[in-house]
């Protein structure tokens, strides 16, 4: 059933390979002091940064940046960020990048007035932010996160080893966010991929949590099928424009409250894979696919009727007189399928994790309420054990 | 492929049985001398007028009203509205009802300052609003016509034998709407499954457009899927609140502007049934259906693959060895049999519609670009006639 919700979305987005277009016409309803943040340079290869620097010019903004924005954006600089926002008075961020670089944007955005510290206040007491925010717009260049339309950012502390997400309101959601599809055919395959299953599990977390059949489930099978079939093409042709317009747009819709609206959610394969992430600093979305079907394979007898429908409507696995079991078994086998021929990192020791972390590993997996089964550590040794 | 576009939708939702809490926070944003519009007066039987008086009251508001709002509002009760507006210094219009009154209040909303005749600058010139526009806020109480989130208004002219929808932007779209599936139960059984005809269209004018295979289209089956599962339910047992509370969030997403991003749209139907209605007053949703099949079957060879896709994807008809043609008839069946089971009127002889009016009505159609085939005078008369 359908449960109480608010529903409310402000983020602008300007979808296509015109969508530049349009940053012109945006940045007129922002601050003079622009902060540019980006990641490890491959703007300045492809243009992009020449391009969006001579827009900024254009537009009369003074321009002050952060670079070397990492995969999985730290604490420190996060730090270092607000230290430089301050200095230049920065009333407006401009995150040009994938999800790290919107991520640690919606992050500093909520820092740079803060006088508290924001690891503490915002990673450890997960509490909201009283003060002033900076906007921020994005110009996106991977698909993947859903960053672009949500108010997620995750911050990553090497220290106490622990990545964490903090799903912050609709004032910190990015202003704006242009999609060009062409932005993300420059990105090394591997990084494709990993894009491609982390919108696929963003839209699992959601599906697989209670038992209800409504409108959210079959939008998420929608947005799975989508999925499926345009990256079938994208691995084969990653210069599909087709295939990547539709994986960039199903990445925006997969994780932008939208098919979470009702229902319970689940959201432990990002818990695991994040500790993963923590301690091998791996590809987020490489982690998700490792440790993916232990995890599901683990929760299915808790679930059995939503894996079961999971293969036939998502799969099209026909259900002639299949029980219940068999038929959330070839989900699961059909999902494995489609994950091997993409080339997605199946197991944790490819990713760098070794048996001596194991505890660690699960000491930093946040247990939340589960879609189907709250986890015990035991559990979580095991479903990473599973996943060597 | 998905072309270069623009998504932004303001509308902020509230959504369950406890929806009408929010209204009181939300009335704080705006003026106080409220306008309170309403239809035939069953929202006094229900007691929700008491409700929202007692709420309007205790939030300190001055109260004027535009009762009687009609199915199909007409351009005189419009300019009846604009003279209460304006006598009263209406700064805020709070519509409670169903499409006809979230339709009618945007209407107003754009014409109060309007110095121009709105009906010719709006609905026979099309023109944009250059005025200040009044802000609206909704309390739906009918799943279907998706104008709770979304800035279409469509009036009917009698005189000119002619209701015109406009599908005004962003900032017509109602600032909030309210919904809850328990005001959609004390509907008549026929304006309910005339609400589910509705979306179920909006969908396909959507969907049936382009060849192109994109996730607006993953998401449209899922919407599809969804609302066939519960209006299944919702017309044995009308008062089952999981069904309708999915009808009503389905209708919400079939036509909020998401699933035509990136794609073509038809839209005949429409031009179909509002022209009937232009001529017998008869149920926006019942009109659509009327002509839906003769339609459909008319266009279907120009869009073959998408039918036969649909009578896969949305009705689960199995491929094995079946050519295009007959996968597209055998939807199509599966669809007629559907609209037959739920009760739909399947002709629109039922809806007082004689030959003598075919000319008429043939002329009052409005014929745009179409989906796979632009229609000329001779088909629109062969489809209505088809139709009888």
């Amino acid at each position: 059933m359908l449960g109480n919700f608010s529903y409310h979305n402000p983020t602008k987005l300007y979808f296509g390979e015109n969508s530049l277009e349009y940053l012109k016409d945006e940045l007129k309803n922002y601050g003079k002091n622009v902060l540019l943040v980006y990641g490890g340079g491959s703007i300045k290869k492809s243009g992009l940064y020449d391009d969006i620097v001579t827009i900024l010019k254009d537009c009369g903004k003074n321009i002050a940046e952060i670079a070397g924005v990492m995969p999985n954006p730290t604490v420190e600089k996060l730090n270092e960020g607000v230290e430089i926002a301050r200095k230049n008075k920065s009333d407006f961020i401009l995150a040009v990048g994938g999800g790290s670089v919107c991520d640690y944007s919606k992050a500093l955005s909520v820092s740079i007035h803060c006088n508290d510290d924001p690891w503490q206040k915002y990673y450890i007491r997960f509490e909201e932010p009283e003060c002033e925010i900076v906007p921020v717009g994005c110009v996106l260049t991977m698909a993947g996160t859903g960053s672009e339309m949500n108010g997620g950012a995750v911050i990553t502390n090497h220290e106490s080893k622990l990545k964490i997400g903090h799903v912050f309101g609709d004032d910190v959601m990015p202003k704006f966010s242009i999609l060009n599809p062409k932005y993300t055919m420059t990105l090394p395959k591997y990084q494709m991929i990993a894009g491609i299953y982390d919108i696929f599990n963003h839209i699992c977390e959601q599906y697989f949590s209670g038992e209800d059949d409504n409108t959210s489930d079959y939008i998420s099978e929608g947005l799975m099928r989508s999925l499926i079939h345009s990256s079938g093409i994208a691995v084969n042709d990653p210069q599909n424009y087709e295939a990547r317009s539709n994986i960039m747009w199903t990445a925006t819709w997969a994780l932008n409250t939208l098919v979470a609206k009702g229902k319970s959610t689940d959201w432990m394969v990002h818990m695991l894979g994040q500790a993963v992430g923590a301690y091998t600093d791996a590809t987020h979305g490489m982690t998700l696919a490792a440790v993916s079907l232990p995890y599901y394979r683990h929760i299915m007898p808790y679930g059995i009727k939503k894996f079961a429908r999971f293969a036939v409507e998502v799969w099209g696995i026909s259900k002639d007189g299949k029980s219940c079991e068999q038929l959330a078994n070839e989900g699961l086998l059909a999902m494995e399928k489609w994950m091997k021929e993409i080339g997605l990192v199946m197991n944790i020791t490819d990713l760098g994790v070794t048996s001596d972390m194991i505890e660690g590993i699960a000491d930093a997996t946040l247990i939340l309420g589960g879609g189907y089964k709250v986890l015990n550590r035991e559990e979580i040794i095991g479903i990473l054990k599973s996943s060597m």
